[in-house]
């Protein structure tokens, strides 16, 4: 997508073994591109790494250095695995200390049974604000433009309601869909190449797929200006017609 | 995991808005993972870049450098997005040209069809070897250390099968599942840490769930030696017993 003055770029952070083994599927990195993407805020990049230290201090330095807002997943539990807080901190160069509100909603949750495996979990950067936890468990939190969540999807996603008001939103991003069907790629290729350098603040791909007619793709155009979007679209389906293709379907068609 | 001398390492980069703009749920990186894990091979990182030249050459100069294999997924097809060649050859700083047997195969499928968008998908980097492609379309290639597959799922399964045959295996990760229902992380933590630390060889992770019986988890015990790891398993479920955790069940046996 070209770049606009008033984009707002974001990465994610996939902290966790279980990801790189295979054993566990990621949805997170989907949900938080379509949360983001409401509001405006480009997801630019991700990556996913292991639960090893130095290898989340030199992805987190990297990914907050170069966008607007860095969010992590996974790694802010109790057991031993879970690495994520002395990462962070290690990485803004803070030290851990335990937040006073999270030792509080821990001991009324826990009573004696708040040991030092759960007691862990109280753990913040110095200098930290909470992220509020609205499923289960203790909370989440941010540090300088680092948001750092649970892993487990439904938690995640409740906490991520807590992180998007205050994120600085940029204009919205709008999609519109033109699906061929019975053409392949390298039927489209041309026209859609021609409407995508007329329009080189709009980003046009080309998503293929293999169903009972053969070949055909979704065409996805995004961009930021409604009124772009939509004579883009126009153009498209015209120069796809030009082409010869005749199994054309709108999606999303603007209200 | 601990740092084996055997350890052979593969890096996941996959390219492509589509995933960023959370529009398509990847599902190529656990596929690949758990074909590597079989291999002997640890998936050790995965990063998501867009369809942007800099981006692609840059995360793919950063992983290729640091791990044994690297195994990109998107961007091969034949539209103006697709610039996955591209970026590679330019990463390696090498031309692109038609490769002859690619070129010949298309010209049997499309005849006076091949037109200019098609034969792009004939160009990879002088000195690449070819990835067969099983299923339908152009093969991928491989140079260097990376192998370059496309991104629609089944298209990448099967290209993958072309790939194992290539890489050098280590020994093969045996992992095994102790779930442990009815007991949330912070009980499980101190028993699961004490074991762990009497191995440092073996990976041990705990993935909670929230279920109908309240918290639960999967503790993961991950190694390469199988005496250690049912000896592992042996003394972690003793040790939880210990700690009074009274649901415990094996889900992967040894046989």
């Amino acid at each position: 997508m070209a770049d606009v003055d008033d984009r707002v770029t974001a990465a994610v952070l996939i902290i966790g073994d279980e990801i790189l083994s295979g054993r566990t599927q990621d949805t997170n990195l989907r949900d938080i591109a379509r949360y983001l993407g409401v509001l405006g805020v480009d997801l630019a990049e991700a990556r996913t790494v292991p639960d090893v230290q130095d290898e989340i201090v030199e992805a987190l330095n990297a990914l907050r250095s170069r966008y607007d807002y860095v969010i992590t997943t996974g790694g802010i539990g109790p057991t031993h695995d879970d690495i994520t807080a002395d990462a962070v901190a290690a990485a803004f160069g803070l030290e851990l200390y335990e937040h006073p509100e999270i030792l509080a909603l821990m001991e009324a949750r826990w009573g004696v049974e708040l040991n030092a495996a759960r007691r862990r979990m109280t753990r913040v950067p110095v200098g930290a604000d909470l992220v509020k936890n609205p499923v289960q468990g203790p909370p989440g939190f941010t540090i300088g433009n680092v948001f750092v969540l649970a892993g487990v999807p439904a938690i995640m996603r409740g906490m991520l309601e807590d992180v998007g008001p205050r994120l600085r939103g940029g204009r919205p991003t709008i999609a519109r869909t033109v699906r061929v069907e019975q053409s392949g790629e390298g039927t489209i290729a041309a026209p859609l190449e021609a409407v995508a350098k007329a329009h080189p603040q709009m980003s046009l791909g080309s998503y293929p797929f293999f169903g009972p007619d053969g070949f055909g793709s979704n065409l996805v155009l995004r961009g930021r200006d409604a009124e772009e979007v939509a004579a883009t679209v126009a153009e498209l389906i015209a120069a796809l017609r030009e082409a010869g293709v005749t199994h054309i379907v709108e999606i999303d068609p603007a209200a």
